[in-house]
């Protein structure tokens, strides 16, 4: 007798005909399998912070040495000829300039390092109460003189639907490594968005995710939803100095505008998965996108 | 004999081979033909602070009440199909939305009420001492959902180069008619910058105006420029209620970024020049622009 492999359930629709709003399934500050919660770098009122509006700011996650040693290994990442002609380098539609580059927890021992400081990775383990892996990480150059920003998403609807992660229990750090000005096209968040999931309308076109990293196109919510979203819970910009980080659940409404002062926003991204939520099979795209955008098995354990 | 007619004087050369920085030839705060100050809304702390910055912010210029009867004579300008085809009506490329209505002062009883309303007319005569009129009047809206904003500029270069305004002798005023956030596009200007004129490299096309009135173009600062502006006097980014208003002078490199966000952001816009200033031939284009952007002769004085 065979049985039938189990297909993992689907708690979050999205791609369908219609937009589709779900209430969220899952904790968004997970308790340790003995239903304690994971020690760590978080004190308790952050942490409910965390939960409540889905983002957690931390002044100064790494000194200002540590930020010159990280852009001087951005810039030496975004120059470099053999980096800037690899397929995980996203490069600018109008400038040509390096927009990201992905997977640098691979191609960089500094950003190997970073990913495993206790300050970084803790956090991620406190809030996920389980082991954690990299599900994607990334540098970004928003240079200034007019670079272009991102569409509001949640980056769990992509995540779900392209890379197959089942569960709401992903957290990413946005660390700075140059200022965030009001007005240099920072993050923008609406607190409390994530404790909703949007569906959104309409299936997923073949290497969609070659668009959708210089725009966003497919997984875009609508006008009425966001309006919806933004009358309910606002909008809130995140500045900070070069070292600051936003953590945010996976789950928030986020965007950002363009930049158009002369001042770059440059930021090392890395997006935590738990080791108890590893990617299957996309849930609504055909194939699932490249292993250096949404990780892919074997999963091995952030030390 | 014949005496040729005198050319005035190009104090503010522009649009030649290089980018080209003048000192301000022009007070900033005119004195009346006696030398003394003219009286009017403004305080002498207010004024100064005009001279030094180059811009003025009133936090409730005009009424709730009077904004509701403004928006709405916006909204009766901006869907009627007669204005929306009229040449006067610049329409968003992307979303095909009127995106600003020029000469509403000659459009709309409303808004030319607005004009000669002391408030309004009354600071514009105390900035510039003397008699002024109406060099550009227009509606703005500047849509959510990702409409673009404007690249740096300074209005008096396009003034002096297209519109043949001699002398820095004009002066404009912004009034919010929906609320200004941090995040939906305000306008932004670089305090101070205003006491030094920007000449930009290039000959103005043919029609610029067409172009420039959706995306700037010709009259554009170089990078070095606008990072060394921006370095010297740092960037203020507006953000007020509905009825607030920000007074600047013609010289202050500003411009906007995209507004992402579900809030329009809305205002009426007013340039008033001095009656001692009127427009010549442009100082560097063929011909001037038509008279709903640039008012031609006869001028006549607001009163």
């Amino acid at each position: 007798m065979t049985t039938a492999p189990e297909r993992t359930a689907d708690l979050y629709p999205t791609r369908g005909a219609t937009e589709v709003s779900t209430p969220r399934q899952d904790p968004v500050v997970w308790a340790m399998p003995d239903g304690e919660r994971a020690k760590g770098p978080i004190d308790d009122a952050e942490l409910s912070g965390f939960e409540r509006n889905g983002f957690l700011t931390v002044d100064q996650l790494i000194t200002p040495d540590e930020v010159d040693v990280y852009r001087a290994e951005l810039d030496r990442l975004i120059t470099d000829p053999v980096i800037r002609a690899d397929e995980r380098s996203i490069i600018e539609p109008t400038s040509q300039d390096v927009r990201s580059v992905f997977e640098v927890h691979k191609l960089s021992e500094a950003f190997a390092k970073l990913v495993s400081d206790p300050r970084v990775v803790g956090r991620a383990q406190q809030i996920l109460g389980s082991e954690v892996y990299v599900h994607q990480s990334r540098i970004n150059v928003k240079p200034g003189f007019g670079a272009s920003g991102f569409y509001w998403h949640s980056d769990f609807e992509t995540w779900h639907a392209e890379d197959g992660l089942p569960n709401m229990r992903t957290v990413s750090v946005s660390i700075a490594l140059t200022e965030n000005y009001a007005t240099n096209g920072g993050l923008m968040i609406m607190p409390g968005s994530h404790h909703t999931f949007l569906g959104c309308a309409g299936a997923t076109p073949k290497d969609n995710y070659k668009k959708s990293l210089q725009m966003q196109d497919a997984g875009t919510p609508s006008d009425e939803a966001l309006t919806k979203l933004a009358d309910a819970h606002g909008i809130r910009l995140f500045t900070g100095r070069a070292g600051s980080a936003t953590w945010f659940d996976c789950n928030c409404m986020h965007g950002s505008g363009d930049n158009i002062t002369p001042y770059p926003r440059s930021n090392v991204f890395i997006v935590f998965n738990s080791m108890e939520n590893q990617a299957v099979e996309p849930f609504a795209a055909p194939v699932p996108r490249p292993d250096f955008i949404g990780a892919r098995p074997p999963f091995v354990p952030v030390r």
